[in-house]
Parts: structure tokens; sequence; C-alpha cells
């Protein structure tokens, strides 16, 4: 049935034709300290973005989350858009990212071929940089997918690794950047310092970066809210942390297999170096 | 081969064609303390229901059960339909769910593909919902997929989660909800509350579930047969435990492994809440 | 690329057409002691039957066998047959099955698919019984796909489970019932009991299971010979699990993983009981 | 969308078309001590060889790398050749293999398909032979695809694997023999002795392997250079190792996870012998 066949793919459901001014994606999805979707989500709020696509992947964990209305929502991942005089903006958040190796590569396919045919010709990914280590004053790390863009971004502060040994940027933030350069797509990555404790959300790096976005934006945003919002966004960010630490509790014998799901849920949205 | 790759898609066999008026899917397929399984097979058995087709999966475990009659079975689901005066009503129950998170996606949409074909325009589906500590007297947690329906069900006594943080429904019980809303198909979702200790049947929730169960629907049914059902049904409800069980007991090496099946088969079975 | 596509399908590569009559497919594969496979092995020899296609898979373990004398060889099954006065036989046997649950349904379809086209209309499977304990004098154990064969099977001293509880035939063994009662193929499964431990081959159950196989067959085999020919198989009988102990013993990180395929191995090929 | 299908493959890009003639096809790609990747690398650096394709695939671990510039890579494999007065080299090398089984057997279709129309007729696979303990003198391991091949390369001291009982070759090395003779080409595995540990570089193996190679390939390559090419290489080969070796150390929930990654990867490059 070519339906079953076409529903198996990880697809996006457009809500609202919409036509963008040479606009900018910016990705914000669940990883270590949340911090690329704290920001991302955000942005969405302050900046009054509507959303105008959902992506679902038969990648993400196969389950609905029950709020406390009574009502189930799937896993997904949405797009919002704003329009701005110079350069429209895009922002891609959302629940979850896949739970497995290959689904990361057909997920980060589909929303290329989506965001191509926006116009996107530029991807500004968000994230968290796991110290290891407790950390003061979040720097933000950088990564560029070629030399040429460096220079137009280091005026705001970031750190592109002068000196550092090799690291790599998993899941979403990352395959967006390379498999985006093979698209001729240019793509930048900013990821804020954090702990790197997989279930802890760290709203202060989320600041720091958003701090280096709205120079780069150019857009105004009231940080006063950041932790009331924060709050807000607090149980759709537990909501796939949960499930995970409930199966932990409650199933002993599929330990193995929550860790798995865990495991590829952090692993994919963690940042590493050496 | 157009055989070899058809066959490798989870696939509905139909023995009986039917013609349905405005049906109601039920599913109830194995889960935490297999509340829904054994609410589902007790009306079956009450309300005399006909099958009329079977679902078999490649992501079902790779095995036949063996009954002591000495005949092997396939792993698979059944539909089983009832003609009534009002409505018509669909029973989806059977041996197993998908052991692969992108397994579940697969059936769920094959199982979708078909009772749209047969004008289902809304689910309730059945389970348990883990509590993790002896349940007393078992309340009936429920989930809708639109706020809509909430009015409809509320004075049934069900308990739609007011004042609870998130939660999730994993497997079918809830993709039946959340796909199904993407194809416009109201859903329902009725879990009993149950200790949910994974290998444990627990014919007490189940009973909780079914009073309800046959409020909404109108139906009446003999309550003294349950158990004396529920150990009729004990052999398949326990054929697909069994083998996990025993493959964890003879090889201590593919602990991991048995875990990791158990682990699938439980976590997409179980009802978690924060 | 329709090549790669099609290669990394599960296909047979036909070395000699054959033309058969009626033939009885007989199934030995590795599995638990081995039983299944020593005894398909033995009757290949015995019998001098011929090769005459390999089954290759992406679903096998991604290895080549190196034998002593420097060639190495891709894992498969192989298809045998042998012309008789009445009815022909084809023997499918080799150096593994699948590692993935998905890839044993798609390797049982492409056997099924294949040998319907030579008019296979039974089957009949051969595997060890895994008892957990020390086992005196093997018993033959059976499984039907359809109850009018047991009578057919009965007078051969095959246990059919009488008063046992439900158990399970995973793998080939199994599927080969199964998918072939969808297709109309009997289906008979031959075990002999064996304690079932893993890496453990056992000639005794074999031997055991052989003596019911020729009375079915109505062939002469001679028996002195097996010993000698199970040692000669020996080399080949290790092959797999060779690799598995030494990924264990040398890569202790690896164990999850190494015990993950040797759980898969292990698991689809073991047959259990309550 | 035949894009994201597409997409979802292995594929081979093509930067530069060569006309190459009777091309020799030597691949060394990541494994145990990385013998192979650094004789590759080495002969790649000494031979002054040119880039002219690159391989990516959804089987490798969804990741870039972040280099000190700053700049991030996909996971990749490289094609590099060489023209020469007799015959022609192509030499594969690169950052890591599938970490899934199916995937390594679409990974060597995809390079098989491609090397073909280049008119490979012959591979030569370079790997570590890992025994586990120190290794004084490190022999060369060798293994072919048929027979015939044995005497052509037994000259260059070579050890077949005299008196050895059955071994193994996992991953790239061992299917590009296996795979490749189902296409009637021919295939030699040259593994340098090494101890054995994943995560250890082992120039000694690959110096033994050297020698042995350029007395094949009739080459002159200066040594001197070997030991700080290697350092050069160090941070590419650091990069895959880097990654699991963080996501072990920050991530305890997802050990069992990256593990299974690093299982993987180890397993899938690792050489055994029992």
């Amino acid at each position: 049935m070519p339906d079953t066949v076409r529903e198996m793919e990880t697809k996006i459901i457009v809500s609202n034709k919409v036509t963008l001014k040479n606009p900018l994606l910016i990705e914000g999805l669940p990883g270590v300290g949340n911090v690329g979707r704290i920001a991302a989500g955000y942005l969405v709020n302050e900046l009054k973005m509507k959303q105008f696509a959902e992506l679902y992947s038969p990648h993400f964990f196969p389950l609905v989350i029950l709020h406390e209305d009574g009502v189930a929502h799937m896993l997904k991942n949405e797009f919002y858009y704003l329009k701005r005089a110079k350069r429209d903006i895009i922002i891609l958040t959302g629940d979850t990212q896949s739970i497995s190796p290959e689904g990361h590569y057909d997920v980060v396919n589909t929303i290329l071929d989506f965001v191509q045919k926006l116009g996107v010709k530029e991807i500004l990914t968000l994230g968290g940089f796991a110290e290891g280590t407790v950390v003061q004053k979040p720097r933000i790390i950088g990564a560029v997918n070629r030399p040429e863009l460096l220079t137009k971004y280091k005026k705001y502060g970031i750190d592109f690794g002068a000196g550092q040994t090799v690291g790599t940027i998993v899941g979403a933030s990352g395959l967006l950047l390379g498999m985006g350069r093979l698209r001729n797509i240019d793509g930048v990555c900013l990821m804020g310092e954090t702990p790197g404790l997989p279930l802890l959300t760290d709203p202060k790096a989320a600041d720091a970066l958003l701090h280096v976005l709205i120079q780069i934006l150019g857009a105004k945003v009231d940080f006063k809210k950041l932790d009331s919002v924060v709050k807000q966004m607090e149980t759709k960010i537990r909501s796939t942390e949960e499930v995970h630490k409930k199966v932990r509790e409650q199933q002993p014998k599929s330990m193995d297999e929550s860790a798995r799901y865990i495991g590829c849920l952090v692993i994919l949205c963690l940042h590493t170096r050496s």
C-alpha cells in the first residue's frame, strides 16, 4: 500500500503555506541541558512566531504525550516563521529527535528537502556543549560548515574551538551542517557551555546563547521572562525525559532497553570534545 | 521480488468481508498487567464476536507459539466484529505488539488504513496504567486525542488526569490516538490502574475497566465468568512472556538481548506518568 | 540504484536448475546444540546430496569465515537436493540465521518464495529442544502447523507435547511452519531434546533425531560415521560461535554488543517451553 | 519523496571523473589498531594520490567531526587514485565503518557497484589481526577469496593461516572479499598482527603491513615519515574514538548504548581467530 509506505517515512504536514524572504533556519531541538530547545522556544514566544508546519517520524519514540488536560499528543517537531524587514526567520523546535542513528539521516534529509523549497540558504543550529564540569560563565562554542563563514561570526565573541582537539556534534545540530554543506547550504552551530547532565535543563546556558543569538539576528528580546517561560516549557521539556525515567524505575528488566533509548536520545543530542 | 517486499510489510489477511454500520474500534493488546488484552478478550467471548481478519508483521517476535495440542501458530493480532442495533463494534486484540519502535508506526498505520476502509471514525484503546505501587480500588485513567471529546466521556467517572503532571502512552494504545488524530479519527484511551509489574496479569484492573466499558457500549456482560475466562486466556497470555522468561533463564549470555526484547514489549505497552 | 536495493535484499543464487518430483523440504540450520544442523549436514553427506543453490542475506553477521587453507567465505545457507523413486528431497542448511528479528521474516519469505516455485508443499524443520537440564535419552518433540498432520507423524514415536504448557519455536524452524501455513504448505518441526547450552554441539540429540528422520524418509543411513562427520563439521559449526566468543574475550567494552549478537543468534535458534 | 529515499541510501559523490587502467582497489578503513587505515593513509600521502570521490552513508554514526579550526565535517569514506605505468591504484579510506550489521552489506555493495564501473577486477583489503597479546615482530596474516590466488601472494612472506583453526574477518575488509567473489572480483586481505586493543593505534603493525604492500605494488615509499604522518593522522584517527570515549564518560546511563556503538565499530573492524 503506497499509503503505508509513505506514512512510514518521516513527513512534514504544512498547515499554512508561507512565502518567505531569504529565510534563515534556526534549529533548537532537545539535547544536552536542553539549551538549544529552550533558546529556540523562548525566541518563538518572545518574537510571537507562528507555526506553519509539523514533522512526524517513525524514528521518534512510539508514544503519545499525555498532558494535564487529558489530551494526548504525538511526538513531533514544529516549524515556526517570522516575517522581518530584511530577512525572514524559520525556527525548528520540538519534543524529540530520532531514537535510531539511521533515523537522524532520514529526519535531517526531510528537513533539508522542505526548507530548501522555502528558499533557505543558511542554517543556524543551537545546542549545549557538554563540559562534564560545573560552568561559571558559559562560553558560546561555535562551528561552521565551511571556513569562509568563520570571519562572519567571530565578531560575536564566539569561541570557534581555537586550540581544541577534535570534537563532535551529534544529531540534527551536526547533520544539518554536514548534510547542508552537500547541498551548498551554509551552516553554523552555536553551543552554550553546560555541565552536560542529560536530564538537567540549563536556562543559564540558554540565556548566554540567546544574548549572542539576538545580536546576530538584530532582534530585541526581553530576558526577564526567560525563567518563567522555561517554567512554562518545563512540562513539554520533561515529557520525553519522564517516559525514560519511569520506564527505568518501573521496569528493571528493561533497563538496558530504556537506557538504550535514553542513550540514543542523549547521545544524539550530545556535544562532545576530547 | 515484489512478493518478498510486500510480505516484509505488516499485512492484514481478511477471512470474511464484512460491511459495518459506523463501527467503533476497540483495541486491547498485550501491555502492563495485560489489562487491555483481558478486557478485550473477555468482551470477544461474552459478546460472542466473530473474527474476520488477522494481522501479521515482521515487527513481531520471529517465533511460533506451540500449544499443548502440538500445533504451532504464528504470532498475530486479530480483528473481531459484532453487529448491533445502533452501532457495530470491531475489537482488535492479539498475542503481541511490535518489538521495534519503527515497527509500531508501521503496524498502527496498517491498522488505520484497514479500519478507515471499514468506516471507523472513532477508536477506543484499552490498557493498564502502571502505578508502580499496590492498587486497592483501580481508577480508570483516560486520555483523548482532542479536547472536545472530554465532556462526552467524563460522565463515566473516568479520571482525565486532572492535576497530573505529564505522562505518556506508549505503543498501539497511544499511537492509535495520535496517528488517528492526523486522519481526523476521534480517539479515547482508557487505562485501568495496576501495579505495573510487566509479567503479572491483573484481572482486577481489567474488571474495573470492563465496568466502565460496558456502560459506554450499553452492553450487558456477565462478570461471573471473568476469572474463569482469564484462566482460559492464561495460556495465550503467557505465550509471549514464556519465551522471554525462558530465554532469560537458559541463556545468561543473551540476557541483554532477551532483556532488550522484553524491554521492548514492555516499554511499548507501558503507560507511565511522572 | 536498483542494484544496491536488490542486493540489500536476501537473495538466492541458483547454480544448478533442477526439476524435482513433489519435493519435501528439510531445514536444519544452526540452533540449540546445533542439533538440526548436524542432522541435516549428516544426511547431506550420507545421501550424497548435491548443492544447487545458495542464500545470502544482509541479515547475516557481516563477516567472512577464514578457513585453515587461507580462503575466506561469505556466511550463507545452502540448498541440496536428492532425486528418489517416489519423492525428491531438498535439504536447507548453512552457517547461520538472521541476527535481526525482522531479518528472519525476510529470510524465511525468500526461502518460501523459492521452494514454492520448486513445487514444495511440505516442510520438515529440525532443531534442538532446550531442556535446561541433562538429558539421558533424548525424546523427539514435535509440532505441526495444522492439527490434521498429527496422526501422520504420531506413529514415529514423536512427542507432540501432550500435557505440556505453551512453548515456542523461534527462528526459521518456527517461521517456516507459521508462514508456510499462510501459503497452504504443511509443516512439521522435529526437535531433539538437548541441555540447551548455546555453544555446545550435541551429536546425541542429532543421532536420536536422525533415527526418526530416516524412518519418515524411508532412507538407509550408516550411523557409524556420525561422530567422525560431526568432527568434520566442527570447524564449520564453530565458525560463527568463534567470532562471538573472541569478540567477547577481546572487547570488554563491546560485551553488550557481542552479547547482543550472540543473543540474537541463540534466541532465534532457541526452542523453549514453559 | 524520491529524494528522501535516494538520500537515505549510501551514496558516492564523484568530484573528478577519472578513467583508470585495470585499477587495483586497496581498502584501509578504521579497525583494530587502525592498522589498515594508517597504512592506506600513509600510501595516499607518500604516493601523493588525489581524491576523486566521497562516500556518505546513513549507516555511519549521525555526527559531524569538529576540527580545531572550527569547521565541522560529515563522517565519510574517500576514494583516491594514482595513475601508474602498468596499473593504476585506487585507495579507499576514511573516518568510519557502518555502525549496523545490515549497513555493512549496503556500504560494501555501493562500493562494489562503483569500483566495478571503474574496471576494478581485484581488491586488496588491509586490517589489523587482533592477537589479544603483545606482539614482538608483527607477522602479516593473509586471506584470499579463491584458492587460486594463494600462490600469487605466498612469495611475499604472508602467513595464510597454515595450521590455524577457523577465524573470521568482520566488516568491509571481509565483505569486500566475500561479496566481491559473488561478482567474480579477486580479493586478498592482509592483516598486520597487533594486540587488538580497540582504541589503540598501532603504527608498528602498519609499518610491517606497508613493507609487504609496497613489494606487491612495486612502489617506493620513504618510511622515515611514518611516525610523523601517523601523528598528523592522529586527530582524524581519534575523531570517531573520541565521541565514544566522551559519551561513555559523560553519560553513565547511556553506557550500554555508547558501548553498543563502540561495540559495533570495533566488532565490525575486528579480525578474530579461534
